[in-house]
């Protein structure tokens, strides 16, 4: 928005008055929010408060009086740090749990409105936002569930709209154009993404650092585009019935004057938090509202809350046409929007746990995590996969699946292309969205480019399923650039997180148990690439990975060592074992498939898995920070007892096994640094 | 590429009988080299092959007898999994390295030529890709720094092009989009990328994932486009041309056909290894290449020498030019080339050092930062700083840098738009590119947008530096989403990378001079939002912090207990100290900024520091697998003598002060933990 652009508060007042009044709550609940937190971002809800009102109020389906409604039509905040803009809205069209209160205490302690919006603090807050681009790239995965649901439900069922407010940050971020590309592919018809186009960012005009046309953007990765007055509620209004009626995903262009009517008004300093008390109220008096700190009006109150009881009626009609559907089918919604994992998992996993004892295939665990899909699948009808352009790497496509695409919205196998970052964004748009359970694959090295979203289903508590292969320098020959070596690390250290590295077939199913039952975290799954040999034979009915470790290999005599290993080097610490009972030396081995799940485990069961007293050994194809010290110094282990056989820099390219004996990792290096303990 | 599309190889073959030869013996070099490495990527070489000869014979400016001369135009495989592309011309055209004996062991152990490119190993590979995506938005950082040199030294020292070879990959990553629009803004003409358009990925035709227009793409960000059928000699050379004279950065679309002349042609079998004998052999026949494997002919081999031979001329023209700048200019010339911090760098920083003990001024770090920028920036004309959009939170700008734009290529300060992507890999670009010495600002916490590059800084082993500003929960009420709580972990986990965490205004100055004397790694510093005390009060002329630990203040009485911190948190242990020493019980605080620099001192320095015996108890805003367990309970320690004060899980949004009571990160909670062990 060039600085010539003058705008005429006055003349938006009276074209206007009803509609005024209404965005100029938002706007004055937004600078009396941030006055009173004395931080914050006012520009943004004072910008884009206009459009929201007309989404809000002409557009959005929504009812705040059964907010999590599985038809609504999602609203996602992409530019989250005008969070003031949704609480805002949340609070003036009735939201319970978004009163008065809450607003005032608006980025305090204990309160829920947060200073970026949080996914379970705020009913309505339908994904995190704040890290710029997630939001965009989140309401991908939510359209793409939409067409998913609607495509095997039927639009009497499933057929609502995603709308996203976006602005310069979410545009300039790598991930929003994977988001848009994926989009445009997958003529996502029911996205609709408002572009606040306030020409301004932290440090001074967007031109600073971007000349690019936005809506040319869009439009080369097969977008329909619109322009409007963001301003302009007529013309709001047109832009989005424009866009709903497209065959295409939608972006609407707004241009708008960020902190609109302040002093502030088209600068980066209108970006931030506007505190000074005399702006606010010269502010006020330009909008002419004449009202106490937030103090709405009984008219503006009641416009309001005419919009958040207009959507009741639709949710109503909606709730008959579900009820219409068989008892089961309705038992099934609601499984999967409850996100239960159907009752038909566990016997399905145990089959394939007693088939596993019985051939004990020798096979890389990514090929045992293809087989346990390839038995999942077809019993658990709302998982989507997919994978960056791995497929076959990923094994992640088993054959009933189909393609998801938009010739056929029943197919379950989505190819996102070579974009990590925004597939992780879009599964947490899926598991967000509810009734899909989407999992996805990459290698282990490039979890590091989609890690922005990783921590986000993290954060959120999403139970978002990472299928990452080729977990260490087992990848061998394409070295180290694609080498894992602080990923699980990197994983591990991530709170909210299940890192489950599992070692053979069996191992592979239960962990893939959990991550189906998992309904509060993400689960990263390490698969290697190369072949391992089985290492449990005997059936279990229980799930021996949810215990994080447990006892693979009993020491023969006197227990005078243990050696702990994940995934690959389990089959490692199994041979140093047998090097050291040659050699008289009991030997205990561990398989230590998830860290988190055994520190969740009793102080009297890891004493029991890792009593004091014999050397340890730490057997993982990574660095020794991820998380090892804990299981070798702690947990009644001492220094000069411990060691720890891993990478200490960066990997190579060679063949694999050569790989494992250049950087020691084997069961004779294992073996000699146990002797040398004794 | 529509599979309508026809292409004689027969035609090709007769039209540009010599080109035909030269572009063939890449195509066989890379047969033979991966049927003998068993693994490896035919397809792109052999589909890329006549752009890259056009390149290398008519364009590019190189000289294989003095491969490092500084005005070298660069070339950079951003497709790196076609490393064979390379390595072949780098054998062919005579860089002394590159031995046909490295070529035969492609991929092995020991050998340069590596599974992708690996920077630092091979002479001419001017940096690692593999990664899709980085190769590109390096480039962007490469041309940034040959604009910025010109502008300082004039067109007759520093004047040449960046050229890229990128594939869908590179173009569908999101960080390809901030590297496109940074270089549109900046007016990169002397960048050119060369899109091997072959219309495939590794999971089929790139339509299953992507319809982007990738011509209107560029141009939409400001870039020149232009189109070329990728194995017309002519038409290449033709679209070179015009890419050159063009007044922006330029994009070429070369439609070429993926492992050209094989049975794979076309197919995303063909980007992989293809190591079929009757598979080669048609295609050696195809091609009417009639040799043994490896074996390039004489005529073809005179051809390629004559290609390296012709740069020396312009090389030694260059050297000439060199030669007449001043002595002094000379070797400066040098020591930026060479990576060497001014002499004057040491007397600055002690400077800023002796003046902040006078003042004990309480600063955050990042504004401490901001005050040794000041002092060095003038005297260190070769930085180039720059922000991810929060200049004013990050402090990364000082006053005499001046804007680098294409108005000013003098300045030096970088807006680089809200990208930590490609700021980061713009970033390792210029310091690949030499001269120049980067460094850049964002939040510790979106390190995940920039990790894939901040990996690569690693693993290719350059100094860039990295002001990772906001580094705790200590930023307050923008909340979790902001909040680094596992980002000292993942960035401690990474090989090679040093990371110093300063606890007040003389620890930055000392972090920043180990920073810009560093030459083989990145450095991270994490710096502090709030503001904190000055904690080093004496000066001293020898850098405490290269210690990576140090004693700051010494028990009195009997030694009970030692307490370990970094940046925000030293001020908690110090306060923690007063508590204890008030109970009687001596405690000594170790202040410590930098654990890698630390674990490389030797074992008698590191026992002085943590001496067997006392309680231990480590404070940091973070979780305590960022390394902590080593310094816990390694070094002597014990684990019912150890305790960690730090996070468990995510932050919330509060004032920061409260975040720290709330989250038990207090003087009082360190002084209780310790009274416990006791």
């Amino acid at each position: 928005m060039g600085e010539d652009t003058k705008v005429d508060i006055a003349t938006l007042r009276s074209q206007h008055p009803d509609h005024w009044k209404k965005a100029a709550a938002i706007r004055t609940l937004t600078l009396d929010a941030v006055a009173a937190a004395n931080s914050g971002h006012s520009g943004m809800p004072m910008g884009m408060a206009d459009v929201a009102t007309v989404l809000y109020e002409k557009h959005l389906n929504f009812d705040p009086s059964a907010p999590l409604w599985p038809n609504r039509d999602r609203f996602i905040l992409s530019a989250g740090h005008g969070s003031m803009l949704i609480y805002s809205l949340l609070h003036l069209t009735g939201y319970a749990d978004m009163t008065l209160e809450q607003v005032k205490n608006f980025r305090q302690w204990g309160a829920i409105t947060a200073g970026h919006p949080e996914f379970g603090h705020a009913t309505g807050v339908e994904t995190t936002t704040g890290p710029l681009g997630q939001g965009i790239a989140n309401a991908v995965g939510f359209a793409m569930a939409e067409e998913s649901l609607r495509g095997r439900w039927g639009s009497k069922i499933v057929d609502h709209y995603t709308y996203v407010i976006a602005g310069d940050g979410c545009l300039m971020e790598g991930v929003s154009q994977e988001a848009i590309a994926l989009a445009g592919k997958q003529q996502l018809s029911r996205l609709i993404v408002l572009w606040d186009n306030n020409g301004i960012t932290i440090d001074g005009k967007v031109s600073i650092a971007d000349v690019t046309d936005q809506m040319a953007r869009f439009a080369a990765s097969g977008w329909d585009v619109f322009e409007c007055d963001g301003h302009d509620p007529v013309a709001i209004d047109k832009a989005l019935v424009q866009a709903k009626a497209s065959a295409k995903p939608a972006m609407i262009a707004c241009k708008t004057h960020i902190a609109l009517g302040s002093s502030a008004q088209d600068t980066s300093k209108g970006h931030g938090a506007l505190t000074d008390a005399k702006l606010i109220a010269d502010t006020k008096a330009a909008y002419g509202w004449d009202h106490a700190a937030f103090e709405i009006p009984g008219d503006v109150r009641a416009m309001w809350s005419a919009i958040g009881a207009r959507g009741a009626v639709t949710r109503k009609s909606w709730e008959t046409r579900l009820a219409a559907l068989s008892p089961a089918k309705q038992a099934d919604f609601a499984r999967i929007f409850a996100g239960d994992a159907p009752a038909k998992l566990a016997a399905t996993i145990r089959k394939v746990k007693k088939d596993a004892v019985e051939a004990l295939p020798k096979i890389a665990t990514r090929a045992a995590s293809e087989k346990v899909l390839t038995a999942v699948n077809p019993v658990m009808g709302e998982t989507l996969g997919g994978s960056a352009d791995l497929t076959g790497s990923n094994n992640t496509k088993t054959a009933d699946l189909g393609v998801f695409s938009p010739e056929d919205r029943k197919g379950r196998y989505v190819y996102f292309g070579i974009r990590e970052h925004g597939m992780a964004a879009a599964m947490n748009g899926m598991a967000l969205h509810g009734g899909v359970r989407p999992y996805g694959g990459t290698f282990m090295c490039f979890t590091d480019y989609a890690r922005p979203s990783m921590r986000l289903s993290a954060l959120m508590g999403i139970p978002v399923v990472y299928v990452m292969t080729h977990d260490s320098i087992g990848l061998g020959e394409d070295g180290p650039t694609h080498q894992p070596v602080e990923h699980l690390a990197i994983s591990r250290s991530t709170p909210s997180t299940l890192v489950i590295r599992p070692a053979d077939l069996v191992e592979t199913a239960e962990a893939w148990e959990i991550a189906l039952t998992e309904k509060k975290r993400p689960t990263v799954l390490a698969l290697s690439r190369q072949n391992l040999p089985a290492v449990r034979k005997t059936h279990t009915n229980s799930n021996m990975v949810a215990k994080g470790a447990y006892v693979l290999a009993e020491a023969e005599g006197k227990r005078q060592a243990i050696l702990m290993a994940t995934g690959s080097e389990v089959e490692i610490a199994l041979k140093a074992r047998d090097l050291l009972q040659a050699a008289g030396i009991g030997t205990r081995v561990v398989s230590m498939p998830c860290m988190e799940l055994f520190a969740a485990q009793d102080e009297a069961y890891r004493r029991k898995i890792l009593p004091p007293g014999p050397v340890r050994v730490a057997i993982e194809a990574g660095v020794r920070a991820g998380g090892w010290d804990r299981w070798l110094l702690g947990q009644g282990g001492r220094e000069n007892k411990a060691a720890f056989v891993g990478m200490e820099g960066f990997g190579a390219s060679a063949p694999a096994d050569r790989l494992y004996k250049e950087f020691g990792i084997t069961a004779e290096d294992t073996a000699a640094k146990v002797k040398a303990m004794l």
